[in-house]
């Protein structure tokens, strides 16, 4: 019997959603994709892009990072170090500037993070959802406006405004190199993630949201577990649903994953302070799509998914099979 | 037949020179150790060492590079990337910042040295010849003291003074590494280099005269082809010899190497602005060593040592067989 083709896999989003989403499916036999929003402009990656006009690097690294197979593990530590002693270095990200100087030596922000991966050995590869260089803009509730994914990731009124609207300044297209992934992606993951600072500055990017539409791949969203200050203050897990569909369009999505575990009062005390809330898993039936809820929590440590549950939930989708996920590091 | 041990060749020094010795060498069948100067405390790496307390990568850096066999050309060129678009990272070379984040996260500078050595996949190895934090201090002829290798290196006068005794402060001592190194060299290698600045930094430490001494290697020493303004003004090959022997002690090398190719006029023209002469081959005997006069000039660009031309001068003496030097990469 001939072997079966490794399905793709298209993950879609930035930041720490990304990052345990492929540490979850790395080792299962699909081809990864991870298609990284650019919008990021705080931190090490927002000096960065000020200084040297180029893309942001963080996300790609978080990305990178996750997918490296190197037997070199203090590569990957290297990749994450962060300098904090100097005054000209403070801060910066020891990848961000490694992926920096590859772009600079190679003038193609693409291939350096190409060159990087080899040089990680990552399985799979990291693709910008644009090569344009956007600014991520917000309208909040009040009408005030927000220029800067740093500034609208960071809002710190105690009573922060809900966004009512965001796009991308200027326009932006997609990178051919995402659209053919998602293309021809057998699934596509969408999430958890910041929804309107990671994932839906993804799907503004003009020509996503039809790539998607038109592709034949299962579409997964996957809900978050925290809400975020700011940005999905009480939202509950029909209102991340709402929300993006509002960018992706209705009846796109094939299957939703939502987490069901609850963390104790100990281990939520330091996200009350910072005003994030549990996601209520408030939804049952969503149109066409399937709804997975379950625990996904980690045992302990932050509030943020389990890459072995994970890993689990998605192989059921992804390989039909529930027993890949669970044979592999378990 | 046994097969032959490969040669042990230990080369001495610091900056470019060590460089040109070691790409001269890296395809010879010899093992090398590459014993780096500790006194850099100019530009990038004195920037690192004040800000980090490390000790300086910059000499560090160019030996890595030299011996790296990766198949990755773009990871030496990466390594040697120097930022030049920022404020903050502004004359930084990349691969000095890595070397200090690997310090960082080994806190081990031999360590960081030894990681650094595995991702650029070289041969053989190099050593700090000392893990103390040194500084050098000079005193001119006419009894004003300079200090640190950054100032003395750099001096700007129109006439400068010539350099009547240098030495370390405070005092330091071999790293067991280098000493064990020099103790079982079958051949030792000093210069070429900026002799107050490169060379003579590594036998003020102590141990290393003592080292070298008692180590039954034969002594090769190469001289420069360029004097440098402000250390070797006026200096023919025979100044070269009479210094060095005064910080390493008389009767001590085996042979001497002096490049007797003269550059022709046109290529001379930047050096003389910078106040550098040619190297006067005025050496034919010395001591019981053998002296050893050549065209080791390279072709064109820099009036520096041809890695070819000392590839089989060196080749001749180490290996007792000119065939060897000639057939590699030619």
């Amino acid at each position: 019997m001939a072997q079966e083709k490794m399905k793709k896999v298209v993950v879609i989003g930035g930041g720490t959603g990304v990052f345990v989403v492929l540490t979850a499916l790395k080792n299962l036999p699909v081809h990864l994709s991870a298609i990284i929003s650019m919008a990021d402009s705080g931190g090490s990656s927002g000096v960065l892009r000020e200084e040297f006009g180029i893309l942001p690097p963080g996300d790609v690294r978080c990305a990178l990072i996750a997918l490296s197979h190197s037997d070199n593990k203090l590569l990957a530590k290297l990749f994450n170090y962060r300098f904090n002693e100097s005054y000209f270095l403070d801060g910066h990200s020891f990848g961000n500037l490694f992926i920096t100087a590859l772009e600079r030596i190679t003038g193609d922000f693409q291939k350096a993070i190409r060159e990087a991966g080899k040089i990680l050995n990552i399985s799979g590869e990291v693709i910008p959802v644009t090569l344009d260089n956007i600014n991520l803009v917000a309208q909040l509730e009040n009408g005030q406006i927000i220029y800067g994914e740093g500034a609208i990731d960071r809002q710190k009124e105690k009573k922060p405004k809900r966004i009512k609207k965001i796009w991308l300044q200027p326009k932006a297209k997609i990178n051919p190199v995402a659209r053919q992934a998602i293309l021809t992606a057998d699934f596509i993951i969408i999430g958890p993630g910041d929804l309107y600072t990671s994932i839906i500055p993804n799907l503004l990017v003009v020509g996503v949201k039809e790539a998607i539409k038109k592709s034949k791949a299962k579409k997964i969203f996957i809900t978050n577990i925290m809400t975020k200050k700011g940005e999905t203050d009480y939202f509950k897990a029909a209102d991340f649903v709402t929300t993006l569909e509002k960018y992706l369009g209705k009846n796109t999505l094939d299957y939703i994953l939502i987490n069901t575990g609850r963390p104790d009062k100990k281990r939520f005390q330091k996200y009350k302070e910072e005003g994030a809330c549990f996601v209520e898993p408030n939804v049952n039936k969503w149109g066409k799509a399937t709804v997975i809820k379950r625990d996904l929590l980690r045992e302990k440590g932050l509030l943020r998914h389990d890459p072995k549950k994970l890993r689990v939930a998605l192989g059921e989708i992804i390989l039909r099979d529930q027993s890949y996920g669970r044979d592999i590091n378990s």
